[in-house]
């Protein structure tokens, strides 16, 4: 039986404002990534969130971002290395001590919007930031684009890479995702997604935006973005696919 | 022969804004409180401000503040129990993360500024603090005015207390430090300083701004802040006079 | 005919964060309150919303609050009167220039939350907001709750004072806001809460949380929360209601 | 005889945190660009800096930046035109607004680091610029590099535009600032720099770092850096020289 984690990004909400259905989508997905203040999240919602993922026995990670909150972390900044560096081990701490009044262990760390992006391309900031990860703790598993600099760097410095699908993003035909500002790069027919999500898992392909059928290699992990009104809906739909492919949704580091 | 530690704010610069003469400090002072990035400092700082602790020798403790940057935590802030709990447990487990990586225990907490002054006084908020500090290391030292609300809650929940004096701050008759924006309540001559810390420890009074003679108990660890302009000076003093008056500097968890 | 202005809070969004139904709520309101950055809001959701107020023909006010985004302005904090002063400037003159570049006039200013709160109780925070706003523009009108300091403050300093009623909140016994923190202290439904405005306006009563009639004075506009989830039906119906009742809603400067 | 306009940044402290020696610099400079709040600057220090440029007869300017007080501006940002547009007519108005307090008008509008570097290469980064400023205030003179992008389209916009020689930077071969992260990026040698500014302005020269002379056109307006911490005896020194070389310095509004 085919083994999937479903990731999805979580605690985002900055005090009074709101972003996803996290209470919503937990019990459908396996791993949660928890942002940790810079670009989303603030003390509290982590500490909410932490405890409604240890409720549904979801798996925690870090989701870091750049330290720009009216950008929402989707805006590229150029930072050094030592930046790159510190703002990575600040996040991680932050959300680790939360982890640990949890009584949880972390188990990975996803990097948020541009820093992602970003990361994936850069071989330099990739090695910077997986220098972070490792320089804290060893066992944490890393989510990259498969192929990417972030996955490459991540794999030669023995860290565990769960290897990353979108369920519900197009994909140019260079297998990066299409840019949020084109039309139909967010997708929100559920039917669709799910029938994406399952090819990707069995058979290892997506079609492009010019339709091109795209060799993805492995899918460790799907990422459901919370933020997509159709989220509740999708996770939901997926979970049922999931079944009838007769594949099992377990998070990460059960399988990997 | 008596032994007190010397404690000073660090770490408090933020990006391009300096505050403080941490490197030149240092080697004069046994325990280094690190800003978290709420009230002042930031990632590059807390990593640049633990290696500089860690090359002299220094105990680093966690120095959490309300999250005003502009006011620099010094401006009185009403939060709930819950959003205070969820600030410290965040600023603390942001600068653990560089405390382990810098392969170094934390040795204690010290709130800063508004925040010191309203536990110092308030029941309910130290409780809160200590239950935060408590849920993360049950061997963090806490900083506090002798016979405060933040000493007593501390004792009460088992946790060390640090009994602090102000080395470089007048105290107003009811033993209280005076308000910076009275006159004369910041004190600059090194060698009243000296005696008035020298006296402290080994008498254990202090003479209030009125003249009274005030008892204030066991002196274990005195504050001077590094943003006094005469602290590299205040420092070196101190460690003279201490050398004469035979009291040992070290950090306080040697001893308490 | 009896007139009454109807506020209400908007461009409180923030990057990625919406907060209200700004778009939907504009058309049933005659006097916006514009968030300016600190409190929340940011300078594209300024500009979006003076657009959208512009095309309904709502008159534009200001919305200074507290510079605590992650409390939403709703923390109590300790300012200096200069830092009163020069954070009421800063924000209105963020706002103004956007009402320049859409060739519109401000009509008022209204602090928000904890700063509102303040004001209304502390005659020297209020003279300090008033100073702040006469300096830029004498004829601002301010938004007050009948005979607080911060109307009589406004009166005192020659500025035009708009009484303001709370339609969605529930009053204590001494005229005062119940605590958003109390059960029922925000008013849900929508029959209730016009019910209560009508005769706030006609009969210049409210009835207080412990059944009390309370003199409340002319009321000249009537505040909608945007954050409500029942704010669209409630403006609608509010504006059905005041047919009924031959009450003429318009903006506050055409009739005060 | 020839006349210049010295300028400096100016108003970049924040809170607690002091950068630069404005007090000291004002009466040796005739144009002050102020820091509007995001990339450094805050409320008082904005109502502090105009009062101290109007005492000593400098004329004001905008210095508006990236939200990046972290990186204190230097951080290139990838920001969409509507984000460009609104973030400059917010910092413009912040401003403007105590100006109007103080009595005085606005010159001209100079962006701050990464911003201003941005601008100079990038067509459509520098018109949308062009285009928030010329919405606000159609009088304001823009600080520019020559020849760069950013003083062409101020031109064809029909802004005035002052061409800007910096008096403590070197340049490289191509006629760009060299990057603060070179050697000898940052000239300290007050004979070395009252020299270069001088050649500049008379000669309309400059040296660059491989040794070739290269043409630079009309000087109207020099700036010194004032967290450079030669700075108060580099502006005393250039005024010195510039009696010598019969060069009058003067506010740019009065003589382009």
């Amino acid at each position: 039986m085919l083994k999937v984690d479903v990731n999805c990004d979580m605690g985002e909400s900055y005090g009074a404002y709101k972003i996803g259905n996290d209470a919503e989508l937990m019990p459908f997905i396996s791993s949660a990534n928890i942002a940790c203040g810079f670009h989303a999240g603030d003390p509290m919602t982590i500490a909410r969130t932490i405890s409604l993922a240890k409720a549904d026995k979801v798996a925690v990670g870090v989701h870091p971002g750049f330290p720009d909150l009216m950008g929402f972390g989707r805006r590229e900044m150029q930072l050094t290395p030592e930046e790159t560096r510190d703002y990575m081990i600040y996040q991680i701490g932050a959300v680790q001590a939360f982890a640990n009044v949890a009584s949880i262990e972390l188990q990975h760390v996803k990097p948020h919007g541009a820093l992602y992006n970003m990361a994936a391309k850069d071989g330099k900031l990739s090695k910077t930031l997986i220098e972070a990860i490792k320089s804290l703790d060893e066992s944490l598993i890393v989510f990259a684009p498969p192929r990417s600099e972030l996955a490459k760097n991540a794999a030669k410095a023995g860290l565990r890479v769960a290897q990353e699908f979108f369920a519900d993003r197009a994909y140019d035909p260079e297998g990066n995702l299409a840019s949020r500002k084109e039309p139909r790069s967010v997708l929100a027919d559920p039917k669709i997604v799910a029938e994406r999500v399952v090819r990707a898992i069995t058979e290892k392909t997506v079609v492009a935006t010019n339709g091109a059928v795209l060799a993805i290699g492995d899918v460790n992990t799907v990422c459901v973005h919370g933020d997509n009104p159709s989220a509740p809906v999708l996770v939901r739909d997926l979970n049922k696919q999931f079944k009838n492919a007769r594949i099992k949704m377990a998070p990460v580091h059960t399988f990997l």
